[in-house]
């Protein structure tokens, strides 16, 4: 249940203020150079606190591999790692120990479990999502030298939006701002109204997409596995995500067949059949679930983050009412964080289904 | 991969032009009376040609449960399906054998196994269907006992919407045009559209809406195995979806906290927690991944179907160009047929997760 | 939990009784021609009444393959088959129908279900092992083109055994004889034992003995799916097996190191390191869990079958004491028929370890 | 691949000489008091250097629990583990780094994988068992609520060996010799020759036996989760481990039915079908797949330990013929040692199989 992938896997543990999080990542391909830093670099990605409009929670995130990596190379021994949390205190909690904040996990986990860890969302905290990070750039060590480049960034915050064709942006320019827009003038915007919200204790949603570009043809299973099933199955694991849609998505609804079918061009080569491209990319690189070689695009709806620095109405345990006033600090909005963890995602799910494809070339 | 599910599960076979399609539904509780006719009043529900709109073939499926009921109960042990095929001429194919039709799975799946059953799609058929929906009738009839309603309705078809709030609808409506919108109004101008594209040869998009009543709070796993994230991989792995959105979706992300968050209201019973309300529902049912005991919505796009009775250009299996140009019956809308998939998905997600959070009650 | 595998996975259905049994092969690698006459020739092997010692019922077990399979060739897709059952006709076993015998299955299926199907031991049935023969004889299909061999002979019936050096004995002359030894003399002995059995309404036990010949090394996965443990867990899983051992098995709980470590020979090529043997075999092709190129062996131990044609006392569903007493046709020892069901479940499961491994090899 | 159980699952990872070993469990029920003390002396039961007869090394294994406790009850997310290796250095392993030693896992991984961790063993050392121990220890506190034990114990040492009926002994002598045998003259006997093999380098084999009282009937899946399949897996997943059998095991072979059914007694209850017993258990408490309510028992054999104090001849990685000459310490015997892990590894099956067996009763 805590487990990701099938023949790629990852297995996560961990809660906001407990001890450590982190996780094992099984079924890395062995003899891969595990760079470190490159690690370390897609948590610095994932940190609350990277600049005035997030959270300011500095989280030092600090990850230590325990296995699998043996004089530099993946030996494709499961790769056990973790990460120290450096606040495990109950009494910063205690207001809300006993009651249950609007629209968070506090009594979903109450009630399915009987018991919960409230400290900081507990395992429903974004802080577990450290453990995807580190497995995503683990895949991503290895789809780069399958030549596989996987990139996310904030298409919309509230009501600003980019355009949905992602080939009109510059890629380069994603991390050059805190929002991580490729859209510099867009950024801007986006960025005041993330810091409107933060003034005003408030919180803002909005949309990532994602583009995966050398993908081979050939990625995903009928029937149940196709892989933008798979895609979709692992973006909306993603905290607070709330819609998927690859392709033209909602947008092929409206559309007649005539308008969305990708018409094939003749190949360059005519010994190679692996070589044949479509004049349009309506279907976003998935055809009966299976990679054809187009870029494969999708697009992830976050909600608003549910921790708002304002009164709210709620109930306690024994469902009376009650008002909740949380201080302190708060994320105003998720997206920039959440580009990372998109990309992880993505990386684990196409090295997985890499992998479960190439087991029947024997 | 052709299995869906961790306890209830579906194993499926067959393509639309074999000897059968069916499958083997493995973790049936026992001891549930098998109904055999709603089974097959299910089947008919997707069967083509249910109307002037809908594509002229005739299936008449007639599912034969092989294995696993006795006495006319279900006995815990493993229930086989089939249903028989009635054309498995090759030669109505021929014409198809050897190039790729756009949007189609053909390219992908050659190029991904090196041989494809060309005939009337083969594994990628619609008609695979059929065994979803064999599954999803006996997990409804396990729901039925736990006071669990799973209800779908087209919601819009090509530029035709109907309003996201499922609460305005008479369901007892949704059966009563071919179209299963329960708007009349918006269900004749549907239906009028489809008509247009029928007689142009074209296809049309649309979005089903779905509605889970008496969902118990606690279900789903975390952390990658949320219920909403079990929901999307099973509605994205129906032929044809495009995109997935549950509560307010894509919606969500324009939204401010303040505006989304759920506030709970007193319980009426103090000494009863599970029985916690709440006085909006925007997260459609599901927080933190788990079930809250609200009403579980969600909607799936669908793209047109890329059978088209008009000439298109297209490449054989050489590479080489040439044109495509099918004749006879096509499906102008997939929307009504796909109601009653999207119930059995659903149908089976539940039951699947209601089994697992079972477990762990010793 | 009906399900058998990885990536090379067998799901089975059916009762003794019912309509039908069978199952779905999914993971098959493509482009393998289907030899439908060897799938039956295995069924032939494994059905009761082929000679005077064993059952004298005569199943003409007829497979039918239901999809998966073009032009004579595997597809990739899951092969869906069927074997219908003859007699099911619940009549017959009306005197067992409301007690348990003794030793077999009925109490237990009765105590988790609540329900059980009692006609001829329904699920718990040997007839079911039908499915995994025709999966086995599938799995023989792509072994063979890896130059990998399955044999399965009779070792010991009752007290009459074999030398556990297989490599004594033609494997040629294992098919000569209804007991399928390959050493004439104690065929003879052991086909008088079981043929006294018969007389006496009596069973007896055995031993078989398996032998895997051509698998490379590297096969098996630390840590839980070590090779041995797979095919451990094959083997326990075929009706009335009560132990498993490979290598030396027992036997080498009373050696020392000293006399079972097995000392490498230097490689004839001294560039290929894949290339080097052992000098003795004392491990059986397998240590740490991987198979190291050398043949696998191991021993299967088979209680004798719980029918006998002679009065027993048992109880009756409400607990009370009551006698059985079975008329008719029985089987005196299961050992020859349960030949090429070992057979099948290790080709299913080196297949599947071969998928697994070469999964790695991006 | 590293993942053992279906609902209560472990993953473990690490090597003998990385940073850690340690894992995942995921699945504990949650709610459950989970005794640090209790786990730290399972742990203690496994370690080397208990005795004079076992090998010198002093581990000092320290587990530390990171997640999915809180308050001192389990929550029912993931509880994840470490513990820390205190030898990390390479250079103890210098004269290995380049050959296979015999009978180890040395060629094998390095066959699978293209490089190995050659410290002390890697990932196939037997210090990897701990994190067996440690989710075992877990299940326990489980099972213990729910009134089933778990005894294991050694029955043989070389050709030292106790009666296979396990009804002869007191299990509460099992602690009180280093051999952890129920029967002080043999434990001696077996004490003196594990001595022996000290003195001489040598090392020898053995078998455990192992009980399970108050498990409930119905647990154990058919057609291939039989109990005793799941346990047979588990069971020769552990180092070592050449040979599993339950119930009269390979003895049974040599039986006529007529003497190895179990016949049935009238219940004292007679409106509880729950209570049937059987006059005499050769099944070993397992009927079908299915436990039956009857104490199950087993016996597991390990061969004697690879890992000798004496030269022997074997090659290096270019193929050449070279030899090896250990020196320092070895474990002549790891019988003693495997014992709680033997009873760790049927702990998590029971559990395991109960979670699954109990997911259908909604």
């Amino acid at each position: 249940m805590n487990t990701f992938g099938k023949l790629f896997t990852l297995t996560t543990f961990g809660e906001s203020h407990g001890v450590a999080v982190g996780g094992v990542v099984d079924g890395m391909p062995p003899g891969i150079p595990i760079d470190i830093d490159f690690i370390q670099q897609e948590l610095a990605r994932r940190r609350p606190g990277q600049s005035r409009i997030t959270t300011d929670r500095k989280e030092l995130d600090q990850v230590e591999l325990l296995s699998g990596v043996f004089e530099g190379k993946s030996t494709g021994t499961p790769i056990g790692f973790i990460v120290r949390n450096r606040n495990q205190q109950s009494k910063d909690y205690d207001s809300i120990a006993n009651l249950f904040r609007p629209s968070h996990a506090d009594y979903t986990y109450y009630n399915k479990y009987g018991i919960r860890d409230y400290r900081g969302g507990g395992r429903a905290s974004a802080r577990i999502t450290l453990s995807r990070v580190v497995a995503g750039a683990l895949a991503k060590l290895v789809l780069k030298q399958k030549g596989i480049s996987i990139t996310a960034y904030t298409s919309q915050v509230g009501n600003i939006t980019l355009d949905k064709d992602y080939q009109k942006y510059d890629f380069s320019l994603i991390e050059s701002n805190p929002v991580r827009c490729p859209e510099p003038k867009k950024a801007k915007e986006m960025e005041a109204l993330i810091a409107e919200m933060k003034r005003e204790g408030d919180t803002i949603g909005g949309v990532i997409t994602c583009v995966i570009k050398g993908c081979p043809a050939g990625l995903g299973e009928p029937e149940f596995d196709k892989l933008h099933a798979q895609l979709g199955a692992a973006m909306l694991s993603i905290n607070a995500a709330k819609g998927f849609e690859y392709g033209e998505g909602f947008a092929s609804a409206s559309y007649r067949g005539s308008q969305q079918n990708d018409v094939f061009i003749p190949s360059s080569d005519k010994q190679q059949t692996h070589d044949i491209k479509t004049k349009t990319n309506h279907s976003g690189g998935i055809q009966g679930g299976i990679s054809n070689g187009e870029d494969i695009y999708f697009r992830v709806a976050f909600k608003p983050v549910a921790t708002l620095l304002m009164e709210q109405e709620t109930v306690n345990k024994e469902g009376e009412a009650t008002k909740i006033d949380v201080h302190g600090r708060h994320d105003p909005c998720v997206l920039p964080r959440a580009v990372p963890i998109v990309e992880a995602m993505a990386a684990m799910t196409i090295l997985d289904a890499l992998l479960v494809d190439n087991a029947k070339r024997i």
